[in-house]
Formats: C-alpha cells, structure tokens, sequence
C-alpha cells in the first residue's frame, strides 16, 4: 500500500492509493488513523474517490520523533569517525516536521545544511522489543530530510538546538509498507540542491537498519503508532565539502527515494520584519 | 500560589494550595489547565476542598521537556569543563516523567546517577520570545531529578539515550508561581542519596537562568503552557566522584528545593521475569 495525508476540497485526510487514485481513509490524517487503527486494516476501510487530492505531512502528530546521526559508512568516514558499536540518537518534535513540497524559511544567517534520509514509521507500541518485533512492527517508509542549523549544532556538544527548528524537517510524500518496499535489499537515497545531486546513498550500506533502530529505541522508551524514526544521512552534505557550502535564499532542495517519491522544498530567508 | 496535581478519591485533579488545604482547579492535571486557561485566573477558579488530597505528577503531558546540561560553574568544573557562551541543550518525553513519590524501575546493570534540577514551567506560548517577555510567561517553578543512565549518556556522543528512559525524572510535588519564588535571587537545589547530602548547588550561580533559557530555546521552537525546562544540576553527582557511585536496589533519592518541597524515589532494579 502507498498511504497519505492528502489535502483535497479545502480539508484533510487519510488516503490510500488505488492505481492512480486516492482513496479517502477514515481518519483526518495518518497520526490519527494509526493511533486508533491496525496498519493491515487500512485497506478495507478505504472510501470515496479523491480526484485531485495532493499529498500533504503525512504525519502530522508524531509523539516521538527520534533520529540516527552517522548511520552510513561513507558518510561517518566523511565526517572523520569511526564505525560506531551503537546508534547516536538525538530527538526532534512533530513541530520539527514540514510538508513535502512547503518552503522551508529561516533567518538570515545561519550555516543550513540538508541530509536526506530513509523515515520508518512505527505500526505498533513497542517497549523492550527484540529485532524481529521491531521489524513485524514497521508500518511503512517515508522519505526526510534533516535539515540541520550546523552553526547551533556545532554551538555545544549537543545537536539537538541545531536539528529542531520549527518547520525544518520535510517528511512524504508517501508512507509505502514493508510489503512494496526493502529498505534491507537496498534503496537509493537522493539528495539534489538546485538540479545538482550532492548525495546518493543505498540503505542497505546501513550500519543500523530499521528493525535494528526501533528495537534499540523501545528498550529505553515507548514507541507508538504514527512515531517517526529517521535513519541517518549517507556522505555529501554541505559542510562535508572541502569548501562548505549551505543553503541560500531560493535553493530547491528535492529528497528523492525511489519507490516513495520526492520532496520539494524551497530554502526562505525568513523576512527579518515578520 | 502553590499548584498541583493531587490524587483525591480515586481521581486526579488540577488544584491549588489554600492554607492547609487542596482546592480543586476545574481540570484533570495541571497540564490540561494550562492548556486553556493563563495562571493568573487560576485563584478565581478553586472549588471544594479535598481533604487528604496527595501530589503526583503535576504535568503528565508536556509536548516538550527540554533540559540544559553544565548550568552550574561548579558542575562544569566537576565535569572538567569551560564555562559556556550557550547552554547545552537535549530533550526528554513526557513519558521520562514520573512523580514525586514514585519508584524508578530500571533493569540491572546501568549505571544510574542523580541530578538535582530547578525546573521551569511555561505559561504562555512563546516563539521568537525575548528576555522579558519570556520572563513574564513563566507559570511556576517545580523540583525535578534528571536521573541519568551513564553508560548509556557515553555511548555516544549525543546524550540523549541516557536521559529518556521512560518513567526515571521525578517532577513535582508543587508548581510555586513566580511572586513566590525567585531563582535569580537564589534558592537552594539538594540532593540526598540514603539520607547523605551528595548536591547542594544555589540557582544564583546558574549561567543561563530560566528566563535566559526559555527566550534562547524559543529562538528555534515554540514553546507553549505546560512545557517544562529544566535548569542544569549543581556539583555532586555520582560519576564525578573520585570514586564514582551509582545508584543500588533500595537506594533512596530525595531531591529538595526549600519553598517547593522534596521529591522521594527509591531506587529499584527490574524484576527481571517481568
């Protein structure tokens, strides 16, 4: 199943996709259809036809947001260190989170940098889950980019105040279950900044694939229905080129996964009199 | 004002102290409260009495605990540190919360440790908020313990998997609005373990004060009623003793503020069946 949050007649809803067709879900948003809704029983609830809906944050009220940082090989040597014995975790909000094709809009200013990034969304509570729960828990894939502030990342040992500014993190198009989609065989992840690609990598590189995460995560604390794990970036981010280079007002910085879709984002300086 | 969330005949109440005495506020925790209604119309709102009411968690559902690391210069020192131009910062969850009396459960073998913390409750909504206005949307000031699983805080070099194991920071037992209290003239922050006083750090000496914080964190996410920050712990902690010392089954942690009061959590390793 390919799933979403579609706008479509001036509202918002759940959708699963039907050949070229949304079909309305009975739910306002993926958030709420998972909270109260088994992912195997999306589709026989799906409704009416949606023609023209567009897809929107699929996940708009994610309780738990958590993050990989130097999951790929190629990317950990880019930043000087070694493979790691764990996962480097840190958290963002469901305020983090933007739609797939919004702007992105920050001061003036700052050193903003993208990484784009394989999303799992959790189907089940998970607490104290082995690997193969984990993985029978996976509701589906969605791409994200972590747009990272690196001046205020870099500001203390601590990412955090670098990775969480509002309306930073785009997430979408689409939510693909495990069914359609192996992040394990390997998926490309894409970044282009203005038509130029800067990274590509496979997931299957992965130092810590996905089950691995969400059984990693729940033995500290409870994951849910709808809570959105980001997997880490592969190499070529800006501030990993001999001359650093960070988003400027108007780049286009497109997230592409094959077999989920692409994100389209404008970077904004944010007008200093708003 | 000193505010709570007490337990009263089989429920939870919002409530607010009168003398001797628990008055109910019309909701079921002070999250929920702050939600709707601005603190300064919380006195024209008590009801009944509630004899015998107990504090527990006064907020159980912030959308954001953010927590700021080396705050005290005698800490940072401790920690063999300089004192920092911006504060260090990482989150925890509304599940990490746990309440004043309550026992943190945690599985054999981690290294626990204390952390005595002055924690700011938000409330007003605040984005982009400067020193003053900030200031003027504190709701209160409540006691918390930033327990801390160490070997897990190292791992990596983000902190963040040592500092969210659900249900391990104590919060409560009151909420002093800030006509009651004032940290940037100083109050006290202790922590006993077993009775032996290991913190006692002033809130004067903090480097950034709640203010500070509250303005600096809303300069990249928006802050709202109900959201908590904690201020950074004084020196004194476990693992920054010459020897270092973690928490053992039955351990006893009181954590103290004097014109808040004194959180009391025993130390208790997971039954292993469970």
């Amino acid at each position: 199943m390919k799933l979403a949050t579609v706008a479509h007649g001036g509202r918002r809803t759940a959708a699963v996709l039907d050949g070229d067709h949304w079909r309305a879900l009975p739910a306002d948003d993926l958030s709420t259809l998972l909270a109260t809704t088994a992912p195997d029983r999306f589709a026989g609830l799906a409704g009416a036809r949606l023609p023209g809906a567009v897809p929107v944050l699929p996940l708009p009220s994610p309780r738990k947001v958590v993050c990989c940082g130097l999951n790929y090989a190629d990317h950990i040597t880019e930043m000087g260190r070694e493979l790691p014995d764990h996962p480097t975790l840190f958290a963002k909000y469901a305020d983090t989170l933007t739609g797939p094709e919004d702007d992105l809009v920050l001061p003036k200013g700052l050193d903003v940098d993208w990484e784009a990034e394989l999303a799992v969304v959790v189907g089940a509570e998970l607490s104290g889950a082995d690997r193969d729960l984990a993985e029978r828990s996976i509701a589906g894939y969605t791409v994200a980019n972590d747009v990272s502030v690196r001046d205020w990342q870099r500001r203390t040992l601590q990412w955090f105040q670098g990775k969480a500014w509002d309306r930073t993190t785009p997430l979408g198009p689409l939510v693909v279950t495990p069914d359609e989609l192996d992040p394990v065989a390997g998926v490309e992840v894409i970044c282009r900044v203005n038509g130029a690609e800067r990274q590509r990598g496979n997931t299957r590189t992965l130092v810590f694939d996905a089950a691995d995460l969400l059984a990693y995560v729940s033995a500290f604390t409870t994951l849910r229905p709808g809570d959105v794990v980001l997997t880490g970036t592969p190499g070529g981010v800006g501030m990993g080129m001999t001359q650093p280079v960070f988003l400027a007002d108007g780049d286009l910085v497109e997230t592409e996964i094959p077999g989920i879709g692409t994100l389209r984002n404008r970077f904004r300086l944010a007008d200093p009199r708003s």
